[in-house]
């Protein structure tokens, strides 16, 4: 029965919430004022007020990867959705469900060209799998409906749904229906088959893992069995998300550098491809190859992106009657770090105290390697690498994986330039009191831009492009931008300072930031 | 003579510098380190880094409406882009002259899909008046020269020019040629005569200017000529830079509010159209107009934007035989401001203190109504106001406008939620010693949503919905957000201080930010 007293912003609301939304991450405007409405009268949706409109794209990220449910952003216009763009971009690279809700003008304002009118539709294309237009009351719920189902289709993406002013303020809203998320689609025994054929043929085989196997406790111990059977085990460089930590098998990494990466795999003729795809270099380099497949290597697809890898690893390991498993990692009895601090010796520290089932948002960037390695034996914890390159997402997407997990615990790590895109997001971990514990390395450069200076072969630098890839002078005080957005934090110079600090930040039922000054 | 020696990033970078760039806004990424490494070289473009892709681009913009000339921004791929959108939008539509210059992955990379790929082209379509790809070292120069061309013909506009890495770096590059900015074309004859019989025939004419007549010292007088001659002038709501202060004719701003606007027009029967389009209002609300012309009331386009506005200001003038000028403002004067502190109390303060030639960077909101009208009888200066809507500019255009008149002053009125969408640019401002001084309208809530809330009828104001559009919780403190950036700063509660903290803050030669608490 249709309910004609219910707005078209309400019917969206009640849909998605009906479908399992329960978080909305949101930097509104005017033309949101009827969705804000709807929201307020929507108990089972949690509004989260953001300063940026990136951190609200990150958090939603950060939400997606650790509950896999979609949360929706709530963006004003064009240029709001331009400011979540690059934290969309990770999300898609992570293949995280998510509904970008974006208040355009009403739809007969819309060809005015009032000053905040711009092209929505061509803005949100490279990043959307789906693009819905809400153009009526009526049919708001059902285009929420669709939003949830395409959000939610294997691999999972960020989708966009335009909603015109008129469009929420108008009575006439009907429910949408309730959308369960799809399972993926099991791989065909055909592939399994060729893949099988092809391992037992191959002399080096490797297989290179992507997408939710990485943090499936089944997927991870056959993956030690496919290890212990002699095929070699990688993952991406950039996992969306890792379990990993003690008790678990412990994947190789695809390496970064690409010559690295190819000279690591000399001599091997197969690599299977499960739920990614072939691996190339992030960036190209002069005379540098720019897809890690050695030469005279066939790779192989076990499963799509789309495919359930897990069910596909389950079949593989029974194909190959491959039963025991590698060795799991043990736990790391590490001493308190002393003397003056480095990443090695935070790494110390964070394996010593991050309690069981910790979240790691890793956007720490030229120190993200030495921290990945030395948390290696710390206990069990869930990693979240940085999915598509544009920095500064950890700080906001630690607000989205603690608001999915509050039992847990969830620290951030970030490099000083990269926490500088989106500083904002301590005011919301303040406002929402999220007791996320924030790691600044405070190298007062874009140290990663020097190394890749070397790399590119950009020649002698000098002092113009010396400068532009230093952030020092002034040198930022992270101590200060955290008390200016309401968070407590301190800046330590010492490793034996930093683990004390680093101790009771976690055990704090608030934010806490801590610069760490390497 | 083709130089093999030079690479496609220098070429690019000579032939912008051939036709007169300046400066370059930054914040790069691997793609961009032989741009970073060609401009080292190249002495004439001082290459300023921002934090934040979005200081980038409204630091562009703010150069640009002050100098004429387009700075050039560096930004990183498809996500970095997507950081400067907004201030890109807002410079659309202040017709900015602006050459984006985004780093792409190298062209034999692009298929690969790697993390940071995305789909430029598409992303930057909506804000760019011309899109160029640069995809040899032999052509970076002439793509380069057509950046430059497309930015500067009538009315400009921010361009993109797609820079992959293999270009930039590949030996080969030819400059291009210089060009000229082209002038305004002319307005015919047959739309004058037309405008001059409607005029003479009306019985309530208004005109409406837009464009750079609005801070030409002789447009401004054949606007004053006009109104004596009995044709209200009116000019844009929120025009990219007028020219305003004591011993200059004031026009009338178009109202903001569409009934308020509609009703201030009640029986004018002719509206010339003169370097502007048919007004708007700036959100549709329910059961309120959205053109701002009233009922019965003729259009006529005097000129477009493309053409010469202020040329055909003197032209119509000189038809009407309108010798005789409206009066010009008187200067104000101001006493000392005492008691609590308000925006009217700090537009007093203004008034008093602010010297000759300075240039007012307005993203102060809801507050903005009363410092434009406290400040008309201060002493002669330019008010760049936020064209697009996307608040968030006002500190990063004060970089850019700073930096085009270094002898001027510029301050940068800002509300606090504006102020945090790039709160980063306060790092470039200690960086780059620019004088700027920002202040902050600290009432610690999205005012203007407030009231627009109640303006689009979206009903009662709940707990959540009030949340929403609240900076409380934690209040943000700018003092200690400005020291982390590296500014001086001071927090104000009373006129008096905030009086005294102006006038030094005004005599520093150092940035200074002022919190004043409303």
């Amino acid at each position: 029965m249709v309910n004609n007293k219910k707005t078209g912003s309400q019917a969206l609301v009640a849909t998605l919430a009906n479908c399992g939304v329960t978080h909305c991450f949101a930097n509104p405007g005017t033309s949101e004022m009827h969705l804000i409405q709807a929201l307020d009268k929507e108990p089972r949706i949690h509004s989260v007020l953001c300063l940026f409109e990136g951190v609200a794209s990150a958090a939603a990220d950060g939400f997606a990867r650790i509950s896999g449910v979609p949360a929706i952003t709530l963006l004003h216009l064009g240029p709001g959705y331009g400011n979540a763009l690059a934290n969309i971009h990770n999300a898609r690279r992570a293949y995280s469900p998510m509904i970008n809700i974006v208040g355009d003008h009403a739809t007969y304002h819309r060809d005015l060209d009032a000053p905040l009118t711009s092209d929505i539709e061509t803005i949100v294309k490279a990043n959307s799998s789906w693009i819905g237009v809400a153009e009526t009351a009526l049919e708001a719920g059902e285009v929420a409906a669709k939003s949830f189902e395409a959000a939610t289709n294997a691999p999972n993406s960020p989708v966009t749904l335009i909603l015109p002013a008129d469009t929420a303020w108008t009575d006439g809203g009907v429910d949408g229906p309730n959308v369960i998320a799809k399972s993926p689609s099991l791989v065909t025994s055909q592939a399994l088959d060729e893949v099988v054929g092809a391992i037992k043929a191959a002399q080096k085989p490797i297989i290179l893992v992507g997408g939710a196997a990485l943090y499936d406790e089944g997927a991870l111990n056959n993956m030690a069995r496919l290890a212990k059977a002699g095929v070699r085990v990688m993952i991406d460089t950039f996992p969306a998300r890792q379990a990993r930590g003690a008790g678990r098998f412990a994947p190789e990494k695809m390496q970064y550098f690409a010559e690295m990466a190819i000279s690591s795999m000399a001599g091997v003729d197969l690599m299977i491809l499960a739920g990614t795809s072939i691996p190339c270099a992030f960036f190209a380099y002069p005379n540098t190859p720019s897809i890690l497949v050695p030469d005279g290597c066939v790779t192989l697809t076990l499963s799509e992106r789309c495919e359930d890898t897990i069910e596909a690893l389950q079949k593989l390991v029974d194909a190959l009657g491959a039963v025991e498993m590698a060795a799991v990692v043990t736990a790391a009895q590490m001493p308190a770090p002393t003397g003056p601090l480095n990443p090695a010796k935070i790494a110390q520290s964070l394996s010593r105290h991050m309690p069981e089932n910790t979240i790691i948002c890793d956007d720490s960037v030229s120190n993200g390697f030495a921290m990945y390695f030395g948390t290696m034996g710390a206990k069990k914890h869930d990693w979240l690498a940085l999915t598509g390159g544009a920095i500064g997402i950890g700080l906001s997407m630690a607000i989205g994986a603690q608001m999915a997990a509050p039992q847990r615990k969830t620290i951030a790590l970030s490099g000083d330039g990269s926490a500088m895109y989106a500083i904002q997001a301590l005011w919301t971990m303040a406002r929402e009191k999220l007791p996320i514990v924030t790691i600044i390395f405070a190298n007062h450069d874009y140290k990663v831009l020097n190394i890749e200076m070397m790399r590119t072969g950009a020649g002698d630098v000098g002092a113009t492009a010396k400068s532009m890839l230093s952030l020092a002078n002034p040198n930022l005080d992270f101590v200060a931008l955290a008390k200016g957005h309401g968070v407590q934090a301190a800046s330590v110079t010492t490793s034996e300072e930093f683990d004390e600090i680093l101790e009771s930040a976690l055990a704090s039922n608030e934010p806490w930031l801590i610069e760490a000054m390497i």
